[in-house]
């Protein structure tokens, strides 16, 4: 029970990172772009708010859709391993020899093994699909709340980044706002998602703050280059 | 030999179509949402463009860095094993035991397991970051070529779906074009996407379109409600 719970908020916070980390940089970096090449805050924020809300869209749906392709697929293997188990038993005890041969195990130990795991089918079939086919089954409830997170975290990060467009007209003046504010942000979660992950913290920051600085200033450069 | 080259290729495929994916929703969704705000295709190309910039460098950068941190991790972890393996053998036995335990192996078993295991440190260690961490070992090459093949494909996606915009400067009637070849894109894109992953082509491809339309519906009426 702790074990799962464990599990579960750690893949929240894996789904707060992706949709944050996108949403922080992207939007950032397609307002800073048109900041080089209209004026008005009012046309960066129209298109930041349209990117948000098409980034998280891309990003929830599409991550709620691929969890329940990853749920068919696993109940589809799930399915014929149990099918092979009662038609081709001896091939099956092959495969289960065949992992542990790949470890140097004896011939007669994998023998073994293979004989004793037989003796319980759920087991068996659970051993196949994790270190054969190397499936772990999934969450039912996982894909809605995973598209959920992922794209509130999206619009929360995206929300940051745009917010200097809402309040100053110039949108040069506002970028320099949007670039303090949001290159701090970004050292932030960087921070934070390090010690989650258990890398340097400073080093992570770091990264994440070049990666976002990086795709504004392409995007201010390219956007600048077009309209000229 | 075959068998790293079959991985490698369907590691490619994946890289091409996570960055297609959203290269194809998001500069879409975002046009058409700009589309419904700003009347010349002026402003669509270059928010557009901003955008893809923005995209491919997060996403491929991000790849990258985040491949690099796997790799950190993984090397951390297996030196961590190996001294473990040194330093109490005992107790890393305990944690082969354990994982044969939770597959209904008798203890005799998972004795006999443990100690022919620890016959070979290289293979025990490997055993314990496969089994215990669930760590496969990285590919060297993999971040910087995973980078690059995601990056290009999000611009090739992102492309597509402004390339009207850049040819007729009304953005409205580009957008007609747009959503044509848009969700024609999409459509062969999500019917062979299914078809490598041993989904049902026709049904991911209409699954790949709907988040595509969605996305791109609202950010038309976010965008156009912000103008008003």
């Amino acid at each position: 029970m702790h074990h799962e719970q464990h599990v579960s908020s750690s893949e929240t916070i894996r789904d707060i990172v992706i949709g944050m980390s996108d949403g922080l940089t992207v939007p950032f970096a397609l307002a800073a772009g048109l900041s080089g090449a209209v004026n008005a805050s009012g046309i960066v924020v129209t298109a930041g708010m349209a990117e948000i809300v098409a980034g998280s869209i891309a990003m929830g749906l599409g991550g709620f859709l691929a969890g329940k392709t990853d749920a068919d697929h696993y109940n589809a293997e799930l399915k014929r391993e149990y099918e092979e188990v009662e038609r081709v038993p001896d091939q099956e005890k092959e495969e289960v020899k065949q992992v542990f041969a790949d470890f140097g195990l004896s011939g007669t130990l994998q023998q073994q093994i293979a004989d004793e795991m037989a003796k319980d089918k759920d087991k068996w079939v659970d051993f196949m699909m994790k270190y054969e086919l190397g499936l772990e089954q999934p969450n039912p409830n996982r894909a809605k709340k995973s598209a959920l997170t992922i794209g509130i975290s999206y619009i929360v990060g995206g929300i940051i980044p745009l917010s200097p467009y809402i309040f100053i007209d110039n949108s040069v003046q506002a970028l320099y706002y949007s670039c303090a504010i949001t290159l701090i942000a970004l050292f932030i979660f960087g921070y934070f998602k390090s010690k989650l992950t258990g890398q340097p913290p400073v080093m992570g920051a770091i990264k994440v703050v070049v990666i976002g600085a990086i795709a504004a200033a392409a995007a201010f450069i390219l956007a600048r280059a077009i309209n000229k």
